[in-house]
């Protein structure tokens, strides 16, 4: 595809999920891929979470940019 | 709702103001409060502004992400 | 049209071209200009490229921020 | 006091206000005197805020860090 | 005046007022304006300002680049 | 809670696991909650880790700060 | 020179053209050169630019620094 | 070691891996430590990976400093 | 000590001196190893410094990190 | 390629050329192709050029990180 | 001062000596002071240097911010 | 040499001295000089240092890019 004039969109999210920081991602990257557009890439941004009242880690919150090709 | 899988949305947009850089930050959540999605928190990024003639400010520029959850 | 309260939006995206910066920039201010909205400034964000298997570059990858005026 | 060797140091604190980004700022400058030390000065950092239902920010969080001397 | 050619100068001033953010704005867009040339726009950098032994804000420090364009 | 004044602190903690990123998260998370305070969230700066003499990474160490509520 | 006590100073202006990135540079240069000082290198910046109705990008607007030894 | 003169050098390279992001690390750790001296630490920068037609994260691609002491 | 699970907490401090950035560094670090903890590193952040009327430079301040491990 | 275990180092490299920035890009690409290896991309990072008496842009300077695949 | 509306200019100097970064320093404040303006503060940018055929580090270039109040 | 077609590499390496930042530079640059190529400048990133017991800084860490030509 390289040599190719074409144009890319990339569309900040974030993801969220309890079972860590590729599970954040992946419902992000799943979820945009389906709502949004098809995928190509994906660039992770800041990563927090929540923490429960006895310490333990609830939840991941990955903030990605998603990017996809933009059709004629 | 801590705990859930779930994906947010962040757009950026420039709000302006005569009046300040709250009234900025207003009317750019308003504004895209109806034209895209229910916004649920908003960060600022940039301040500019317009000076006139006579030396006066007079409107604020501000920068910011809006952000939404993304629904099923 | 300083001084009037107003909103713009930026969006992400990435021209491609093989003829050098400023062709991947209009590139993609071409294809947002008519797929997203009608534009009225960039930013150029990142400047990338790839390189083909003799070395030379065939191909220039922009990332800009494309921004237009929501309308009511 | 140029001239005189001593050392201060800086805290992040997020002060939460509806009232604007001067408020915010206030009353985390007020709470943290109290709390932590006399302060001497504040820099603001990132300014966020929460959206209601109803598109109105309801309040401003203001992220800043509050600087104090240490004393012997 | 889009599309001729034409030269900008920036340059980097601090605002400093006891009357809140926008209030320190204009007073060095005010100051500048008259001192070093007639201002086109200006841009917000830092943030920051003094606590007095109360624990109240007693004046805002706002750094600032001030642009104005450069004559024939 | 939104809508009420109030006032967070957030303190930067390194965090040390052999088992991952998750891990290192996890430790430094429930030390902070045990000493300096009750947690309300985290944000992930640096990653970083060693290398053993046979080439493992024995360990992650990540830099993160921790945010928590300041009673009155 | 190098090994002599010296003394530089860096401007920060915009030079604006539409005829692309170099020539926005070349007129911000040989502008500052006639009206502040004799210049010794420059630094790119922002590079932004203007779009006009149709779709063309109407003028490259480039944000550089530039440096000129103060002499004695 | 500490109080010696010594001097390090520093590597930036990309790991590659389906299997998330500390298998991308382990990967650009163990080649690097084989290729191009024995590691002492490393420090993860960007963090990106590939979407597949489905929707799934194919590879996760770690871009990290490897850092190693120069012997004499 | 690699390969235990710990935790380290990092403080910001400044350090003044008036004779050079060394002495403020060490200065802001053996205060900091009184009154805060045992201090394992530092890293230097900003280095500013206070001009007096006759053009000398009175005082080095050094804002730096400071970190300690948090014992059990 | 995307889903097989892989590495990639990045060098920065510094192209100058009299002729523009596409022309100090592609002489630092031919460069580090034909002295380092075959190179698979470049990211650009600062922009700098030089300036003659006559206040001509006599050459470019364009700093960049030259990237390609480490084989086994 | 503090209360009183007032406002500084920050102008970029780079000072250049062979004993080290506080004689550099030093030289762009004592030069900058003379030629632009009664100096306030000092804030270091950049730190870089030029190194002999010999391996020796013949001078430091330090950038720095130097402050002054705009009089009425 | 300006006007002439070349290219420079930029490696990072990190000096360690007890003697203080210049010390540091300078071990660095040295060994570089000796193991890598005859540099032409250095660029100082990071200052780091280490802490003993009794609170003395025992060693500065400077990580700093040095820099090269390329000969054909």
């Amino acid at each position: 595809m390289y040599g190719q004039d074409r144009i890319y969109k990339k569309v900040e999210v974030i993801g969220v999920s309890k079972d860590g920081i590729e599970a954040a991602i992946q419902a992000a990257v799943s979820k945009a891929h389906k709502t949004l557009d098809k995928l190509s890439w994906f660039e992770v941004g800041d990563i927090r979470g929540h923490v429960a009242e006895d310490g333990k880690v609830t939840e991941y919150q990955v903030v990605l940019k998603v990017a996809f090709q933009l059709k004629d």
